[in-house]
């Protein structure tokens, strides 16, 4: 790509504009509207933005809006599309211990978690409708990543989508409140476990701007399949993140970027459970919470 | 504002994100998308976004298509906040010409231009309606900016908003098609003359997202007073642009950037014309078509 160059157009123009900020602004605004701006003057600049392309942005730009509703978010999706949710992730929840050990990893909480998931005992499950999936046991330990002491009483949030690749809330063809989800705490031992689904993956939906984008781009709309968590506990810090089964085919290609090493699981056969055709252990290495995120990031410029 | 600190975050994921173009996608499409979300990315690890940011930024993206309709394009009036029309246009018209001529100086279109303009004789008036402006007697020649000659044949397009504040269509309160807008031709001296009204400053619409931005930096959201005009000629690039009574008090903070030096132009008394009582000159200079934009453009950049 052409590096920017600076002379070829009014040197005066992108300042003009940032510095009609007035004085009652925000700083933490400025800083942040500053920087958006002039990327965005960089970006007209270096690619030598036509009329027609940017009258064709800013079509793009209503049509995300106008199909957006309360139960489907299209900006969110137009930023997970361009990696945008996951770099912000990185930004917000990355932490780095100097005595090198590694926490479980966080992505992108994407537009499905609910506030409402029941709690649900230790041994139960989140399948209360019927499907064509595979049942599993899921288990695991959550454990201090420093000290690797369990950590009772941490809470496992799960949700994940039927075997037809919809949650409940959003499925046509109706599921009941709550179908998939569900909270659980840890034992003494720092231990869950439950019942859930092996997950299916599903397409983005591709009726709107983010299937535009991503058709223009020459991208599959399907992500892995995947069963969505955050676990929290009062004194350690909040993990979000996703679980993807190993072999998945679209784990290199998932269109909204979120999957790490770390997260990729194994799903294998399960003898003498009646309940469950599979067993998939997951353990989870919490950071406490006296650690803040990326020791780079400088608190001050984030004071609003 | 800190330069941006490529080691403090994974330095894989952008690559990641530009890597995913599949092999079918236009190259031009490519080339504009690329560079977009590289500069978004690099904005979002400038200033480490929050999440709580990102998510606001979320909602304002969804909100500008959510008060559009076919009357009100507010994707087009953020455009025109941060200065990205006029940085579009500046792309694609600015000339220059080796010998050190300066055709007359181009700006935004703005989104109140109609295509349903009537034509109107020389000499005639724009003014359909009632209104409490001053009539004006606007009057100059078009010519070719490196001979000098004199234009025949010209178009000047005219277009203005009534003493309200308000152009024909948007007007709540009534105006009849097409009052302040008209077509003039000029005659064998390259000169043209009409009547119209020496204009009226207004505010952008301050109840949808352009106002949020606006407020959050601080900014007044009026533009100066101002005529818009698109000159014409079948040999010769296509002037539009506006022009500003000198001595307006917004000239200097120009809510959407479009104000040039040359723009500037004087409103003065006129005397024994029963039909006015201002005059303004204002004369234009036209670049012949075969001279190409900016001549530092890569055209082959734009093929779509």
């Amino acid at each position: 790509m052409a590096a920017p160059a600076p002379n070829k157009f009014d040197p005066d123009f992108t300042p003009q504009v940032l510095d009609s900020f007035g004085p009652a602004t925000n700083p933490r605004a400025k800083v942040v509207l500053s920087s958006l701006i002039k990327h965005i003057h960089d970006f007209a600049r270096e690619v030598e933005l036509t009329t027609e392309e940017w009258m064709m942005g800013v079509q793009f730009l209503n049509s995300i809006g106008q199909i957006s509703t309360p139960k489907r978010n299209e900006g969110h999706r137009i930023c997970d599309v361009i990696g945008l949710e996951s770099l912000v992730d990185e930004i917000a929840n990355k932490v780095i211990i100097d005595s090198g050990e590694v926490p479980t990893s966080t992505t992108i909480l994407g537009p499905f978690w609910s506030p409402n998931a029941p709690w649900r005992q230790i041994g139960g499950s989140i399948i209360q409708d019927p499907h064509n999936g595979q049942v599993t046991k899921m288990h695991g330990r959550v454990v201090d990543v420093i000290t690797q002491k369990p950590l009772k009483n941490a809470v496992v949030d799960i949700w994940q989508a039927s075997s037809n690749g919809k949650y409940d809330f959003q499925d046509p063809e109706g599921q009941s409140d709550n179908n998939l989800r569900g909270k659980f705490r840890t034992d003494a031992n720092g231990e869950y476990w439950f019942y859930c689904l092996k997950p299916t993956p599903y397409s983005l939906p591709t009726d709107g701007p983010a299937g535009v984008l991503l058709d223009v781009m020459d991208r599959s709309p399907w992500r892995p399949a995947h069963i969505h968590l955050m676990i929290t506990h009062e004194d350690y810090r909040t993990v979000v993140n996703q679980i993807y089964p190993r072999n998945d085919p679209y784990l290199g290609i998932d269109s909204v970027f979120a999957v790490k090493n770390d997260l990729v699981v194994d799903f294998v056969p399960l003898q003498g459970d009646k309940h469950a055709e599979l067993s998939m252990e997951y353990n989870i290495r919490l950071a406490p919470k006296l650690l803040r995120s990326n020791p780079m990031i400088d608190p001050a410029k984030h004071k609003i």
